[in-house]
């Protein structure tokens, strides 16, 4: 072996991310190791603190070291609207068009049979249960435009519709700035039929 | 502030790495606080222990948690050859090839007046003794082929040559399975430089 035992455990630990192939976990490592050591110890207690204190908001799963996120405590945001969306990351998405003024649930996955993710472990439970109190008056659906974000939002309508809660999905078309050459025939046929009057 | 300090705080401790941009400090950061807090600890672990145990050999200043690496503990490898690089990964780029029996010295960096690194940075007095000992017959010069390697390489050159050692620099051309059409002009000249009769 090439390297050390220390060094091939640091490559391990950074192969485990995801995007991280093995090149990239090498140059990473071996950056770590050119570091000052009281940055790499930051480094190592950002993670473990993170992981420690970050949790998921009571209300809506966001994540958040209180028990509700900043999101669900600040009393600007309108409660009527629910924006349901897979990952805690779509959030930001959301909140950078300054246009979404509600609050949100995070599902943190889409169901899925084959990775054994159906409705509780999505706690579509607690999403209903928050939906029977009666404030939310329009839930948006944003999962992803893919097999697993239909399935789980048709799923999440189906099951909010008897509460009479209006109940809609974000567009779907062609991206802004892009060119009709490039759009593939899925994205072109949402578009076709997300089509409105000019 | 949409997320609590302690993502942020782990959000900036990726951002120092490097190639990591804000989307992948924010993916990766989201990716930690969905693990299981077991595989956090052990890579939180494994930073502090790497960059504690991992230090330079005291002969070739590879990376090696020993006296010597296992490169120079290696009896086997001809201690009369030796490969000069910038950096610890360039030997596993050049041990791939299976071609090269000898020995390294890494110098960590290269000549770079700018980032005021010159020759007692890189160690190459260090060098100069080893060189100074008789053992090594051929000095392979790896470094870069850009401004501070080239410079780094006249540098070393000029101080072994009068220790009467046969120094060389790895050869420059054409990438083996690349295309005339696409090298750049200086590739290209220096293809042209290194040319041999065939």
């Amino acid at each position: 072996m090439l390297f050390s035992p220390a060094i091939t455990r640091l490559v391990e630990a950074f192969r485990r991310l995801p995007g991280i192939g093995p090149k990239t976990a090498l140059r990473l490592a071996f950056f770590v190791l050119s570091m000052e050591n009281e940055a790499v110890e930051e480094m190592s207690h950002a993670l473990v603190e993170a992981r420690r204190r970050v949790k998921h908001c009571s209300r809506c799963r966001n994540l958040t070291e209180q028990e509700l996120c900043s999101i669900c405590r600040d009393s600007r945001r309108d409660n009527t609207l629910l924006c349901i969306v897979q990952e805690p990351r779509d959030i930001l998405v959301i909140e950078k068009t300054a246009q979404f003024k509600g609050q949100y649930f995070v599902l943190h996955g889409a169901l899925s049979p084959v990775e054994d993710i159906g409705p509780d472990e999505l706690k579509i439970p607690a999403l209903l249960e928050l939906l029977q109190k009666g404030e939310v008056k329009e839930v948006i659906i944003a999962t992803n435009p893919n097999v697993e974000g239909d399935a789980t939002a048709y799923y999440i309508a189906g099951a909010a519709r008897p509460l009479g809660i209006r109940i809609t999905r974000i567009g779907f078309g062609l991206p802004v700035g892009g060119d009709l050459e490039y759009a593939d025939e899925l994205t072109m046929s949402r578009a076709l039929e997300g089509r409105r009057e000019i």
